[in-house]
């Protein structure tokens, strides 16, 4: 059977969420992949202190898990995934991802290829972040996402990057 | 085609390195798929301040790239990838792991799992490093790989696991 995104996409389910709701608590177990048609999402956890740490950002054309780990083991999720903005999803079920994967070799193909597109994301942005300073890290985040500035709240970008919201703001100023 | 490990690791090639030899330098392009028969790898980047710092550790019967990135995107690595011990390694090439990519779902179905694997290994990690005290990343480091200490200096797995070597030996003690 031939694969092709645009029929993966029309064999998902459509979903809206509003602006803040919540797709998944901190110990759900995250069953749905979901692709952004429109809308901002993040991923968060909760440090110790008791604040919010943003781990990702997810906007339109992405693909995400609301939990990856929690998805691969079906165990409950140590994340949280919201909608920054009013969105629209389109998402598939656990069970679903199971079936295609076990019938379609270009499926897999296509999943493998979203796999390490994700460790690549996440790997510059480990690397990024014990390696560059703060300014390199924004210009870096700027060159591909900067529109998210007029659409989401700057301190959630602020933990995004690592850093105070107060050094966003001064680094913000020193570059316009 | 069937596919099993077994067959897989036949068909790699054999290769030694000894004790603090280098597998990949910065600004090397990674080619190759490695399988740990005996020993432990690092790597590891260099902070801002010169600084080496620990990203990952490899041991026994781990599968590793000598960068993921570099591997899949072709291009220089941003990391340091060093033999820790002396090391009997299995490898592959990158055209190769492509071949069998593009004939053997079974493989594909494999590499899939390996690279879920990944991405748990180090979603784990980075939510550790956020949520929890040095004292709780140390008990989570010895459940799987308290063994380590009597191979690898110690100070590699302090920024390993995201503190100073004095931090670690105090709470070693303190375990103890």
């Amino acid at each position: 059977m031939a694969f092709s995104v645009d029929e993966f996409l029309k064999i998902g389910r459509e979903i809206k969420y509003g602006k803040n709701e919540m797709l998944l608590l901190e110990g759900q177990i995250s069953n749905k992949v979901y692709f952004i048609k429109k809308g901002v999402v993040r991923h968060f956890v909760i440090e110790e202190s008791g604040d919010q740490k943003t781990i990702r950002l997810s906007k339109e054309n992405d693909f995400f898990y609301s939990s990856n780990v929690s998805f691969f083991l079906n165990v409950p999720s140590y994340i949280n995934c919201q909608a920054l903005t009013d969105l629209e999803l389109v998402y598939w079920e656990s069970d679903q991802m199971k079936k295609i994967g076990s019938e379609n070799i270009d499926f897999l193909r296509f999943e493998n290829q979203k796999l390490k597109e994700f460790i690549i994301e996440k790997h510059k942005k480990e690397v990024s972040r014990i390696t560059k300073s703060a300014s390199a890290r924004l210009e870096e985040f700027n060159s591909t996402s900067i529109s998210l500035f007029n659409r989401i709240p700057h301190h959630i970008i602020a933990s995004y990057l690592d850093m105070t919201p107060e050094t966003l703001s001064r680094l913000r100023a020193k570059l316009s």
